[in-house]
Formats: structure tokens, C-alpha cells, sequence
């Protein structure tokens, strides 16, 4: 199975912690060594000073993207060693180590794959087996590469752009997206995690874990690497920052295990309603 | 004005030569310090074993991306120092290096940039301005960022979807891009270069100047830096390069300027026909 990762903050954030111990996955301490990849989420204002905060506002939320693919092992890439020592800031990351079961090994068939929708990047990275799933592609979102997973986001974007006229708030577009998840579910095991920039989408799942860090922060301690970190040293007091894994990173946090049901949203750094 | 470098190769060819000196004018040695990217199309056989050569052919070219960009000076960026580094093997690169007119500096702003149609991904990189042009966008590409660029982008892309039900020939786009790049020339400086991992487009434009490398391979001496490499040692006796730059990088290679025309296309190392 595949690896994911996803971070989701209030404030600009480096994900190099945790991303020491995933990149491990990716042929070290695991057998993922198929590929690999992330994107960074980056607004104007990387200090993030009047960013709106209200996912309700059209503006909230950070436009610009990085997106790193490798079909190297995580654990051996140049790419993976810049992402580890270069603390890009972001609040809202994807990541994803790739052990193919469908599509061959090769740069077009690396997670996270990306697409525009109503002026914004849409992200997505999948773990998982999709079966007897073949959605009818008749907009203009169609796979470069050949997994069931790209298969799986066009039709995702497709049907996304045939429910709104342009881009709707972030509880309008968790709603739509509760209606497709439910439509793909019976077809395989679909962990995903998709985010635009405003927000981070992810069924619920319990091969899914999150864990939510806030005020007071703590230590933590790498489960894939002799690594720790005290979280008070870096964060500020009104940071929150929701990290969300197929497998936990840390051994010293508690990491919930989403209950399977409704697709979740995590959106300024933390679980949102219902 | 900002910089533009376009390498077309018929075998996979690392561009860390013409890049050392190209992100040297990204505030180094000349004023374009207002962020840079660089696209790398690359195929499922880094060899290039039994891939078709033949630009009719539809399986011709490269599907997989890896687009790198960052709003720091090119000069100083630790990505663009990665690049430099690690020599990334592709028949088709687009770079660019900003200058800002229009739009802030942002990550979003930064060129090239990347679209989805008909299962490729398409790459493409602008210098200049463009007056009173806004074309109506209708479709189902829109501009995450606030350049003009990006916008005559998405345009393109959208007359591209209207005028050929999936993807036709490398001729064929052609003569469809001479009829685009025709309608937006009226509008002002509109040096660009557009690639889909089989050819790279660039307008007929004094301010574009190409060089092809093929045996005998000689010495090359860079414009912005100190270096210079004989290519007979890296490249093979069939290999064939063209690379195509605002301003030439190098002070003993003969650089053509395109003549005022059509658009050109670069297919397999080399000017195409017309």
C-alpha cells in the first residue's frame, strides 16, 4: 500500500519534521520505492499577514504551487534531500510514497497529480485499489498517465466543475465532494487526500490517522528516524497545525484513527464540523 | 524584459550547462530577480530504447513532468542550485526567468506554466507585454495568477480543445498554432515558448535566438560564467540538440535569430520544416 501525508496549518509551516520520517518509507524503512511526490501550497504573503481566515471568503486560502514528482526512491532522491533540508512553508502540503500495484514505474504515474479548476490547483494523491472503476471522462480532466488513481481526480474534477458554477465556499465543496467520495467507495479502498489551498479533504477512514497540534505544544519523537523535535521551540502560541498519515510518524502523540462515515475537511489547522 | 531558455533534443540530454549560465542573469548578471521555474518533460524510458521517433506517430514524445518554480532570484534559489547539480535527462525544457511588469511577485505568477489536455501535459513560458488583450474565457482553463501571460495561455489552450476533438500531429498543431499566435502578435511583444514533450513552438521573433548542436560536437564557452565544456565528450555522434534563448548563453557558438514570420517548431533536436 501507498503512503500519504497531508498537513493543514493556520500559519505557514515547514513540514521537514515530518517529512524526514515519511521520505524514510519510500525504500528505507518500508517497501514504497516506486515514486514519490509532494506539493506546497504558497500565498502572496508567506508571513501570512491579512490572509483572510474565513473559509467562506472567496479569497481565503493560498494560490501559488510547488509540486516535486520522482520516480527515485524518496529515501535516495535529490529532490527528496532538497525538500528535507529546505524549509519550504506552507499551509497546506500532499505527499505521497508510491508502491505501484497498477501503472508502470514512471514520472507521469507519481502522486500528487495536479489540475486547475475556476483559477485554482487542485491537488490529490490516492492509496488504495480501485476496482471495476472506469467513470465515463467526457470534460476536458483526462489521465497523462495510467492509474486508476489520475482516472479516479478527473472524474473528481469533472464532476466538481459540472455541480458549481465557479468556486464555491469550502463547506459547499465538502458537501459535493461527500456525494462523490460515496460514489467511488464501493468500488475499492479509497484513501485520498485532495486539496485546493483553502483546505484538506480526506475520507473517513480509519487506515487513515490525524493527529492536531496546538497550544501547549510538545515534543515529539520520529518513529521512522532517531529524531525528535519540541514543537514549543518553533510554533507560536495561536498555531494549530493538523497533520493527517496513512500510518502515524510520531511514537509520543496521539494519532486518532478516522472513524469511517463522511468524508472530513481540515481547514485553519484543525478538524472542521461534522 | 525576462529571459527565456527552450532545449528540444532528439535522446534524453541534461541541460545543466545552458541552465549554469541562464539562472546567472536571475540577478547575477542581469536585472531579473522576480522568481523563475523550469519544466522538464520526461518519458517511461530514460534511454530512449524503442520510443517512436516519428512526430506522426501519437505515442511520440514524453508524458511525464517535473516543473520546478520559485519566486527567489534563480541566483540564489536553492532549487535552481539543485538543478544546476543534478542533471536531469529530457528531450524537451522550458525556462523562464521573471522580471516582473505585471502582476506581483508570487509564486502563482512565476513561469512556466502547466496545463492538462487530451492526456498531455503543456508547458509554456512568455516574455513581454500584452496590451489590450482579454480574451473571453469560456472554457475550462483559467489563471490562478494576475499576468497577462497566463491568461494568453489559457486562451490558447482553449482554442487548442476547440479546434481538434484529441490529440492530432505535431504538423497538425502547428499549423493550428501559427493561426493563435497570429491573432495575439497584434497585442504586443509575445515571445513565448510552448511545449507538450514532443516539440517546443516558439514565434518567428528577432528577440528569439536558437543554436542546433550536432556531430562534430566542439567547445562552448558560457556568456554569464566562467566555463566552458566540450560537447563531444557528453553526447553521442546521432544525438541532436536545439536550444532556443532570449539572448545567446554562449560567446563561441554561431546563435541564428529567427527571422520575423511564422511560428517554428523544434521537433527531435532540430528546426522542423517551414
Amino acid at each position: 500500500m501507498c503512503q500519504l501525508l497531508g498537513m493543514n496549518c493556520n500559519t505557514p509551516t515547514d513540514v521537514t519534521f515530518s517529512f524526514r520520517g515519511f521520505a524514510q518509507r519510500g525504500g528505507r524503512t518500508d517497501q514504497h520505492a516506486d515514486g514519490w511526490g509532494i506539493a506546497f501550497f504558497e500565498g502572496q504573503d508567506p508571513a501570512g499577514h491579512a490572509a483572510p481566515t474565513d473559509p467562506a471568503d472567496p479569497a481565503f486560502g493560498d494560490k501559488g504551487l510547488r509540486h516535486f514528482v520522482d520516480h527515485q526512491p524518496a529515501c535516495d532522491s535529490p529532490v527528496a534531500e532538497l525538500i528535507r533540508r529546505y524549509p519550504i512553508k506552507s499551509r497546506n502540503v500532499i505527499s505521497h510514497i508510491r508502491k505501484a500495484t497498477q501503472g508502470q514505474v514512471a514520472l507521469e504515474n507519481c502522486h500528487p497529480f495536479v489540475r486547475e479548476l475556476w483559477g485554482r490547483y487542485w491537488v490529490f494523491a490516492h492509496n488504495g485499489d480501485l476496482k471495476n472503476f472506469a467513470p465515463r471522462l467526457h470534460a476536458s480532466f483526462r489521465p497523462v498517465g495510467s492509474t486508476d488513481s489520475e482516472r479516479a481526480f478527473c472524474w473528481i474534477m469533472q464532476e466538481l466543475a459540472k455541480s458549481h458554477a465557479s468556486l464555491p465556499s469550502v463547506p459547499e465543496l465538502t458537501l459535493t465532494l461527500r456525494e462523490l467520495a460515496a460514489q467511488i467507495a464501493p468500488h475499492g479502498v479509497f484513501n485520498f487526500l485532495l486539496g485546493n489551498g483553502q483546505a484538506l479533504w480526506a475520507p473517513a477512514s480509519p487506515q487513515l490517522h490525524y493527529v492536531e497540534r496546538r497550544h501547549p505544544f510538545a515534543h515529539a519523537r520520529l518513529a521512522d528516524e532517531d529524531l525528535s523535535i519540541n514543537f514549543a521551540d518553533h510554533a507560536g502560541q495561536n498555531d494549530r497545525v493538523a497533520v493527517v498519515v496513512t500510518a502515524p510518524l510520531t511514537t509520543n502523540e496521539i494519532w486518532t484513527a478516522l472513524a469511517p462515515g463522511e468524508l472530513k475537511v481540515f481547514v485553519n489547522g484543525a478538524l472542521g464540523d461534522a
